[in-house]
């Protein structure tokens, strides 16, 4: 920050500090900081509060594994939505991500990450059994699988198959091809690969 | 966040309280908020810490008012730099900016804003007072005002320099000028205009 060793330790640390957030160096880090020396003391504490009460007071849906100030989230509970249906997804972002298409209408079911070895995540660390709970009450007719292509997502997904298959239900997963927009010549191989292998009729 | 109203009260306070940081919107904030979700709570409070730390336990020089975690700050105490010439700027990150340009090996003050009658600052709401303390102790022979150009800067320059002439010190001014690598086609005419005016002998 200073070419010479002037720095503040308390600077430093707050710098440090938000230069771990996903997406901030450590000059926008440095302009936070400073921003954040202009506030007065009060405004300062209300928005370092309000992460911690976050973190620690959030609650999580106990159907579902949203996250919810109270009970049964506001999803769960939304007569309005399909409570046929259940789409599983790694995390609260994927909810987000397909809450803004606008094109689905039922329920999900957050898992709270993936089958990861190599982090030492196993089944029993993810939301799995509460999903199996669900079935179990023989109301959903259908899962959607909408986890990553990744490794460790085709894994969870396989597993989760398996688990699954002992209900009579439906299981689908999203569809992946090339992107609408996007051009043949710069989609990937396999991207490009597989959405000729899974080609759908034509709907003129 | 949600097309329809299915948010948390504390996930919307926190995504409230991120996007008031410059330059962080929504969007963002929501990633950043999602992102301390999924930190361990050690983390999370220590990050909200060492804000709230940074804020309430920094201290200011008492000489030039740069931020210091104790007594006199290091730019003050280092023996290296020219005592004998102090440069005015309005707030630490004008330090930082002169530091960067490693072109500066003098002292600094830092007044902590300028008069801005709109907001309610007026000159007893500024470090002026340690500046005038400093200047009668006569080590001190040149002053460098390294203020804005605003109405604000131009009204805080004056009235330093009514204050500082009954010093014995030199009263200079960082240039003004197009900047190099500027297009002169692109330069504003007041910058322009005032660098032809205040045209320096050619250094061939």
């Amino acid at each position: 920050m200073f070419r010479r060793n002037y720095s503040s330790a308390l600077l430093e640390e707050a710098v440090d500090q938000l230069a771990s957030l996903p997406g901030v160096g450590r000059r926008t880090a440095l302009r936070l900081a400073l921003h954040l020396l202009d506030e007065p003391r009060e405004n300062v504490e209300q928005f370092a509060g309000s992460l911690v009460r976050l973190r620690n007071d959030i609650r999580r849906c106990p159907v579902c594994g949203m996250i919810s100030d109270d009970g049964v989230c506001p999803v769960c509970n939304d007569t309005r939505r399909d409570a046929a249906t259940v789409c599983v997804v790694e995390s609260l972002r994927d909810v987000l991500s397909i809450e803004n298409t606008g094109q689905y209408n039922g329920l999900y079911h957050i898992l709270g990450g993936i089958i990861s070895p190599i982090d030492g995540i196993g089944p029993g660390d993810l939301n799995i059994q509460p999903l199996c709970d669900r079935l179990a009450q023989g109301r959903i007719t259908e899962v959607v699988m909408a986890l990553s292509t990744s490794m460790e997502g085709e894994t969870t997904a396989y597993y989760l198959y398996k688990q699954i298959s002992r209900f009579p239900v439906k299981v689908s997963a999203i569809a992946r091809g090339v992107g609408f927009g996007d051009d043949l010549e710069y989609t990937d191989e396999l991207t490009l690969g597989r959405s000729i292998t899974n080609r759908q009729p034509f709907k003129p």
